[in-house]
């Protein structure tokens, strides 16, 4: 049984999901595991992972716009508000969603469904240099 | 220390939460695994898997009332509109629930509380075959 | 490759975010774990897991306003209501939780983010003794 770790590093420019399957798969991949377990860790407060359909993209439309109504961002609405607008939504919008995900690897590849796509999701307006952390462990 | 894996399937007739609890403590068991880590995924956008209350069966219908009420069906509400009215409302119940748990695994069996069981939860209204893929880590 | 279990107990007094970072972290250097994979799992279905912003405690104050916003406690709102008022929202707050964190542990480590703290995260108002059991997976 091997372990490997790799950190990813992802440049977003505001809101909205950008898709890191493509690199995971990648990764995974180069490592040669066959069967084993992928862990993806994000280790920020104000953007989180998903997992989504990756085919028609109004379906990230509508996921932008419904997290802009369940947790909106208000004047006024919340304590903490010193680092701006977007910075206690962002908190909400990641507890909401996830900042890790595990999944199984078979025949080498994670096993995602054929709708499947992985996404780091920001939260933020500001432009950020991201990081996901890898971890697998397998054979 | 062991991997092994399964595929689980799963008739979905409408929305709501179907236990799959006993078929996943069975294939623990079968293993022989006393100390290790599972892993479920649930490899659809549609439909997900959470853990909840497995005593009252009116916990069930309360929480699918929520989801209703949290994440509505309705026309024109959605720009992906085209798989049906209940499609969108699916991806975004999918995103607040899991597609994926990691539970420990002790003395042979994984460890839920008492009243914790697992549910595959189903969102759309069509009868669908589900998988959840099984993942065991552990000797 | 080694495996490592323990029991954390944690007493709860009211609903709100409680820290177990330290604990958590501390029970990881003992292991003398350098990389592997952790695992917190809580096994109750009125209290979850989450990883927030442990800086500004108003953070914690917003995160509960909104859960009393989002979930509202409503007498006549849910059908499970025999076990108390704060009991059908806390098993929804857990579901739109979680019940179970994973993360890479590198250098000794669980990979989190400066601002990443771990949080149970009691939703009854009444006081708990709560478990959250911790497998760890490496060398």
């Amino acid at each position: 049984m091997e372990q490997h770790t790799h950190r990813l590093t992802v440049r977003t420019h505001g809101k909205g999901l950008l898709p890191v399957t493509r690199p995971v798969l990648d990764w995974v991949s180069q490592t040669g595991v066959e069967t084993g377990l992928l862990t993806l860790w994000c280790p920020h407060t104000s953007c989180s992972l998903t997992v989504q359909e990756n085919a028609d993209p109004t379906v990230r439309e509508d996921i932008a716009t419904f997290f802009e109504t369940l947790v909106p961002e208000q004047s006024g609405r919340y304590l903490h508000s010193t680092e701006g607008s977007d910075d206690m939504p962002a908190h909400l919008r990641t507890m909401l969603t996830h900042s890790g995900l595990t999944i199984p690897v078979m025949d080498g590849e994670p096993v995602l469904g054929t709708w499947q796509g992985i996404y780091l999701f920001e939260h933020r307006r500001a432009p950020h240099q991201r990081q996901v952390i890898l971890h697998l462990l397998g054979d």
